[in-house]
């Protein structure tokens, strides 16, 4: 059994309901991948008494600890002095941190000097080995004591503890380690209900391969995720691999993906493999299924742009789209649809041109066309399909699965050429 | 000053990261809104000895422990017969919890008799209140000692949660107060940093009409945000509103909003008093923008469209910018992005055009223009701004705070007017 550790997560934020802990929820996951417990979670007001306390007693109880939160550059961030005062320790400032500060503020090409209070960030305990953030100014640190306790500080940043947690945690974890993991697979499917997913799956729904199947819907669609937990890694890796093929198996081309893999992502790698170009006619979603698109790293290669047609006049003007059918069937009809996305594709020479109106709400329904009903149209080499559907949720939501659903469509449509 | 409570939430998947926290959040909200302050928060395992640890050490400190979670019919659900022995008491089983279990059972229309394992439910520690539930099977329970020390007991089920806070927690909460809230309230900035915004606040960078002030960044820039903890709702309100005026007076500009209004909002109000439309032209965007800035309800009114030129061949034939200047300087440059932002005005006949072209990465930076560089060029009725940054973070940061940046530009340009 590995060493287990506790998480003092520190700040008022956390307490007064603010903020949500999203890293404690991280730190979590990371280490349960390699197979370190977390024995025990405290959360902590910005408050010197409090801190010590709860480190003190996760030290006495595990003698590993993570905290998070309290290292930045203002009066309430406590976390660096409290626990070198636990530890025994002077602080001092580094001088190559100090270094790393200033050229920092310079490269990020702001005027004048660096503030002194940034400084503090600087003030290492001593014999703590400085841990390189990375992605912000201030460093983590890991102190440990005569017996062996140790403490590693990150900063409450969640992009920084996220990349200080693959580049200093796990590793080092990882080392002092027990042989066994904790592992999870996603396969992502979408336009489906989680209810006639589980008919899909049969004798499969609640566990495969001997590991338990849950099923996470979200905006995306639902995901399907098996957990190995308690096995090597190899034995670990078989065993989801074999449960992700049968679940991919099951469910048909309703599985757009596996694990972290995003829709725009998939479509994209699917259009580079076909020699497929994209442009995008969009109104209700006002330039999110670009921007959605356009999220991947190289999407440049698929992706050319597209026209945001919130007004009429621009669904007109630049796209062709026939006045006379938005007065006789509305902005949010088929037609419109259909010569947003030959319109788009025609203006830019793409493959493949989307179109896509809709009510997003929380005004604009009408008994015909309620808050929600969107109409999509792809035109793929000149062959068009449409879709309609009534959508549930807020305005972000039918935003967001109007874009989801464009994606599929393509992701569809690609799949049916290559068969 | 109310009693503060300490809350301790319980089970397994809360240490695992496969599950947020949210019953935390919801009770700090709850009782923040009736004056009574969370000191400290715990989350253990589902293990006899980490329950009982963790709810000693916070009576001792506070008096007051709610728990969450382990009240359910499964062997894991440990909450009761662990607090019972805590508090030196027997259980019994509850005739009316019974009759109740059975009732529910029978009315969910489910075959066959009440499993057994559910009348562990029914065991309720001598002179404990039973507090009923209305959501689901598991009662609530409040223990209290010979010296005044309590615990509540509630479900983990969020839903039982919230109904059982509404109905049994704060009224009872409220009972026992003190007629004082705790409150907060936020000034919003944005493109000024954290330790800068703490030199401008001067003599009010820790406190501010005796209220203490948090900095906060995200995203969007940082938020401030004072704290009133222990007054009178009408002095908390007092306090709160003099310090948000003065932090504003401090920060000046850089100040965009208060509390959770967003800056498209912001800056579609202004649009609206200014009678103005805003078309954006968008390239490493690739539509982030118009998404952002069509979220807002109502946005039609202001937005008219524009065009995601993330290709060149879509920047020189939809907007006309220059292929020279392409040549010359780059796409990600200062004339081809104000060529943009008044090629899309033109275009589209709206009073303000936005550019935006750069380097999102993780690819394509030079010496000359790093990853993060991005120029943003405002045309607000044929008056050009420009703007060049290099944004710190990965891709989507990078383009997050790009579209924040313009937004502000804008803000700002019509402030000028406004002046």
């Amino acid at each position: 059994m590995a060493q287990s550790v506790e998480i003092v997560t520190i700040g008022d934020e956390l307490l007064l309901g603010t903020t949500v802990d999203t890293n404690a929820v991280f730190l979590a996951r990371a280490l349960g991948e390699i197979g370190v417990p977390i024995a025990r979670r405290a959360t902590v007001a910005d408050n010197e008494h409090d801190i010590a306390d709860a480190v003190n007693q996760a030290l006495e109880r595990t003698g590993g600890v993570i905290t998070t939160g309290g290292l930045g550059p203002t009066a309430d961030d406590l976390t660096r002095p409290v626990l070198a005062r636990l530890f025994g320790r002077e602080l001092r400032e580094d001088p190559a941190i100090v270094a790393a500060l200033h050229a920092l503020w310079a490269s990020r090409g702001r005027g004048g000097a660096l503030p002194p209070s940034n400084l503090q960030q600087a003030l290492v305990p001593e014999g703590a080995e400085v841990l390189a953030n990375g992605q912000g100014t201030a460093p983590g640190l890991r102190l440990t004591d005569d017996q062996g306790r140790w403490v590693i500080m990150l900063p409450g940043v969640p992009r920084e503890l996220r990349h200080m947690t693959a580049t200093h945690i796990v590793p080092w974890l990882t080392e002092r380690g027990s042989g066994t993991v904790l592992r999870s697979r996603n396969v992502r499917t979408t336009s489906i209900a989680e209810s006639a997913l589980a008919e899909k799956l049969g004798p499969l729904k609640r566990e495969v391969e001997g590991l338990p199947l849950a099923y996470l819907p979200g905006h995306d669609g639902v995901d399907l995720r098996v957990t190995a937990r308690g096995y090597p890694a190899a034995e670990a890796a078989r065993r989801l691999d074999a449960a992700v093929a049968q679940i991919r198996d099951a469910v048909g081309t309703y599985a757009y993906a596996t694990d972290g893999v995003s829709m725009p992502a998939v479509v994209l790698d699917m259009c580079l493999a076909h020699g497929d170009t994209i442009a995008v006619a969009e109104s209700c979603t006002g330039g999110l299924l670009g921007a959605r698109l356009t999220e991947v790293p190289g999407s440049s290669r698929v992706v050319l742009g597209g026209v945001i047609a919130y007004a009429n006049i621009v669904k007109e003007q630049e796209l062709g789209v026939a006045a006379d059918d938005i007065e006789m069937h509305g902005a949010v009809s088929e037609p419109v649809a259909v010569q947003m996305a030959r319109g788009v594709r025609g203006m830019t020479g793409a493959t493949i041109g989307v179109g896509i109106t809709g009510v997003a709400g929380p005004d604009g329904g009408t008994p015909d066309k309620p808050v929600g009903t969107v109409w999509i149209a792809i035109d793929v080499r000149g062959e068009v399909t449409t879709n309609r559907a009534i959508y549930i949720g807020d305005r972000a939501e039918v935003r967001h699965r109007a874009t989801q659903v464009a994606m599929d469509l393509i992701r569809r449509a690609l799949l049916g050429m290559a068969t």
